[in-house]
C-alpha cells in the first residue's frame, strides 16, 4: 500500500530546508530581538516570517489541514489537537541561539494524524542537518541511518538538558537539583544546545544517551519525537509514564534502562499544558 | 622586520589539520576509553597517538624548543614553562565528546615564548573550523576575522561554562551556585559545549559573551586566550586579577564591563597550580 503521508513528508523537508535558507540569511542581518512573555521569552522578525512562509507553503497543498505553530499560538490561535491531521511547527527552535549566532538553530515541523505523530522533520540549518523521522520507516541524517547509542551503564552516558528556560526561583532550584544529582551519578557529563529539537536528534544520533525538559511545548518536541523513536529510542514522560504531546515534559533516551534510571533524578515542577483552556 | 614565529604558526596549523583528521578518523572506528585519575578524566588510545604525532612534527622542525601536553604530563613529564620557546598541547581538547561522538573536539597548539603568548591554534575539528590568533596580528576562522561581540548588557549575554570537570561535592556546590547566579542576574542563557578550547573561540567568535572556569589546564587555554584577545576580548582570572596560564582558572569576555560583573558572581574555589611541584 502507498504511504498516505509520504507527499507531506517530501513537502516538509523541502519547506523545512527552504525555512533554513531563509534563517541562515537572516542572521546575517536581520537578529533584532522583540521580547514575548519575558526577557527570557525572545522572538524576532525572523520567527514570525519564517512561521509565515511555513505555514502559507503547507496550507497551499493541504488546505483541510490543521496548524500549530509557536508564533501563531503566542499571538493568540487556539493550541488544540483533534483527529484532523495537524501540523506542529516551530520556524526556529533555539531563538535565543539564533541572536546570538550560537551555530544550533532548527526548524521542526511534526505531523500528527489522529492524535498520533506521523513524521517529523528537523533541520539544524547551522549545521545543514536534515534529520527526519518517518513512523514505522526509521530515522534519518541527511540521508544516512540513525541509531541511538546502546549504552546501558549510566555512568557513561552524556545527558542533555536546558537550565534557562525559565526563572522562576523554585523552578530553578528544581532544574539545577535535578541536574546536579543526574551529574553526580555519576554521568559522562550534562550538556545542552539550547533547541529541545537539536537536544533529541542528537539522542536520535547516538551522540547523547538522553534529553529530558519540563516546560517546552509541542512545536519544540513533536518532530523529535519521532526521529527519536524511529532511531530505536525511546520517548515518555518525565516520571516515566506516558509522552503526552500536549504536557510540556518529555524525557527521551536511547532505552528503557537509562530513561527509568534518569525518572528517579528528576525533581517535578508544574507546567501549564498546551492545551489548557 | 619579519615575523619570527610565522613560520612556527604555519607548521602548527599545518600540524593541527593533520592531527584533526586523525581524529575524524578516530571516530569511525576506535574509540575505547582508558581511565585517567577518574570516571570522569578520560582518555583514549587517540589522545596519545595524536600527541605523540603532534609532538614529533614540531621537534623534527623546531629542536631546541620546550613542550607541554596533556598526555606526556599525565604520564610523569613535568609542566614547567621556562623562557625557552614552548608548545602548550592538548591533542583532543573534548575527550568525553570524543569518546561519545558529540561534534566539538579540538586540537589546542599554544606557542609561548619567554612565559608571554605569541599564537594559538584551535582547529575544531568535526566541525572543519580552523581558529588561529597572532599576537599583534588579529583572529581568524577558517581565514575570516573574528571579532567579539560588542554587548555591554549583561542580560543580553549568553555565558559558557562547564559543570561536570570536578565531581567533589564541595565543588560541585561553588560551580552550581555561581551559574545559578549568573543566569538569575539574568542573562540570556548559559552553555557549554564541553572544550575549553571550543568555548573560548565561540566568545571570540561573538556567539557567546564569556565563558569561565577553574580547573582547567594550561594546555585547555593556552591557543584560546591568544585567540580571544586577538578578537577584541578580554582574558584575565576568575577574580578579576591578571591572567596566569600555570593557576588552572579563566576568565574571557568580550569586554571588561561583560568580565568584571561576572567576576562578582563566581565562587572561587582551590586548584592546584599546573606548576606545583
Amino acid at each position: 500500500m502507498a504511504d498516505p503521508w509520504q507527499a507531506a513528508m517530501d513537502h516538509a523537508v523541502a519547506v523545512a530546508r527552504k525555512a533554513g535558507e531563509m534563517i541562515r540569511e537572516a542572521l546575517q542581518s536581520d537578529r533584532k530581538i522583540m521580547c514575548k512573555s519575558s526577557s527570557v521569552d525572545l522572538v524576532t522578525k525572523t520567527d514570525q516570517q519564517v512561521e509565515q512562509f511555513i505555514f502559507a507553503s503547507i496550507r497551499e497543498k493541504f488546505p483541510t489541514h490543521s496548524f500549530i505553530g509557536e508564533e501563531s499560538v503566542a499571538a493568540g490561535e487556539p493550541c488544540l489537537l483533534t483527529e484532523n491531521p495537524t501540523w506542529i511547527i516551530d520556524p526556529v527552535d533555539g531563538t535565543t541561539n539564533f541572536v546570538h549566532g550560537f551555530p544550533f538553530i532548527a526548524v521542526s515541523i511534526g505531523f500528527v494524524v489522529k492524535k498520533e505523530p506521523e513524521f517529523g522533520v528537523v533541520y539544524s540549518c547551522v549545521e545543514d542537518k536534515m534529520y527526519t523521522g518517518r513512523k514505522g520507516k526509521g530515522a534519518y541524517c541527511n540521508g544516512l541511518p540513525l541509531q541511538v547509542s546502546d549504552q546501558t551503564n549510566i555512568n557513561q552516558c552524556i545527558v542533555n538538558s536546558e537550565m534557562g528556560s525559565n526563572r522562576d526561583p523554585e523552578v530553578v532550584d528544581k532544574i539545577f537539583s535535578t541536574i546536579r544529582k543526574i551529574l553526580c551519578i555519576p554521568i559522562h557529563g550534562v550538556r545542552g544546545v539550547g533547541t529541545a529539537a537539536v537536544n533529541m536528534s542528537l539522542v536520535a544520533s547516538g551522540a547523547v544517551e538522553a534529553y529530558f525538559e519540563i516546560g517546552i511545548h509541542c512545536w519544540d518536541v513533536a518532530a523529535g519525537a519521532v526521529i527519536v523513536t524511529e532511531a530505536g529510542g525511546v520517548v515518555m514522560d518525565v516520571d516515566g509514564g506516558p509522552f503526552d504531546l500536549m504536557s510540556r515534559r518529555v524525557l527521551v533516551a536511547n532505552n528503557k534502562t537509562i530513561a527509568t534510571r534518569l525518572v528517579k533524578e528528576i525533581d517535578v515542577f508544574p507546567a501549564k499544558r498546551d492545551d489548557a483552556p
